[in-house]
């Protein structure tokens, strides 16, 4: 059976369903660990599931903040010092990277409160996080607010990017999968994925094509 | 052995292999089909991996545009009636979804071309996509333009909602692994999922616990 819901159906349910509801059904997303100190040095961590790709020449990703939640400390430190890191998820930690989502105070790092270590890598200021298989090192570069409903779109510029050696295709592709990066749905539902296939570049004149995945190593 | 590119590193690449490389280093990403029609009732179909969830009241998602790309077409249909839908790919259709990024002329649908058929549903202006198990219908809000790169930030709000209830858990989550939903990564790999676990809320005091999914139905 088909469940039929319309905007008044929606705004009626209660909040947390209807939070929950909305948030499951825009299909899987990213997860990634996003990685800030201030001024002083105190590193700050938080977990996101809105990191999106906006581009690759320049190689830009942004992800979405909402100011009123614990991401707050997150958006302060990378406008106070201009940098941030994306660290992908693993099925090995993906326990703790959910606990960085508790509020904890600012005076307290997620990285100690939830058993994380920094890795500080080849000069960048932002903290990477050791035991993620693949990091990214970013600088900020615009902060867009959308008044619809008070969420900002951070964007940053890839500045320094770390993945292991054997999941890199001849293609350029990165096998995230065979990295161990994991997905997400919803505000809590973490998921392992298995491939289906690669597709080949879609033309007009020919039907769709499955390709073999060749690595460089 | 870990790869380290900095930026430099990551220019110099040659152009498609620096996409592909760029594509898939965000993580997992939501796999949709969004349908339009102009305002003569032509409809239009395309595959997007950007689809966001912005906010769950209002209800908004958010999808980017290059509007350089087969994607124009979205973007005028949009603009012009002011409705559009999103449908989840599933295991089931995903070597057509992918074929609708082949660049079909304006006055050839993807639907047509790509072998889907069309469901009207509630008198809502955009067709929704027969065989999707989840789709939605949203009404134009906002176009963003990120200067940085030329992208365009799409904003709907959610008028209309469809999905199985089967998959439809008790504090509102909906299951879209269950739903038959798929995940992507890069520009053109497909992965089905496989559930880790839910988590419930984290609080500062209490270790991470995982919960049971329990459904409505």
């Amino acid at each position: 059976m088909e469940i039929f819901l319309d905007e008044a159906a929606i705004s009626n349910l209660e909040k947390r369903e209807r939070a929950a509801l909305i948030n499951s059904i825009t299909g899987f997303k990213s997860l990634n660990l996003i990685s800030t100190c201030n001024p002083n040095g105190d590193t700050n961590l938080a977990i996101f599931n809105s990191v999106i790709h906006l581009g690759a020449n320049p190689a830009l990703m942004g992800f979405i903040i909402r100011p009123d939640s614990v991401e707050r400390h997150t958006l302060s430190n990378i406008e106070e010092t201009g940098f941030f890191t994306i660290n992908h998820v693993n099925a090995e930690n993906y326990q703790q990277a959910h606990q960085t989502s508790a509020r904890y105070p600012s005076e307290i790092s997620e990285f100690e409160a939830c058993q994380y270590n920094t890795a500080y890598k080849n000069d960048f200021i932002a903290p990477y996080v050791k035991g993620c298989s693949i990091s990214i090192g970013l600088s900020f570069q615009e902060r867009i607010d959308i008044k619809l409903n008070g969420t900002i779109l951070v964007i940053g510029k890839i500045e320094q990017l770390y993945f292991p050696s054997d999941a890199w295709c001849d293609d350029g592709y990165v096998d995230i999968e065979k990295a161990g990066t994991i997905a997400c749905s919803g505000l809590d539902s973490y998921h392992l994925t298995k491939r289906l296939s690669r597709m080949s570049y879609a033309k007009v004149d020919k039907n769709p094509q499955e390709t073999v995945l060749k690595y460089k190593d």
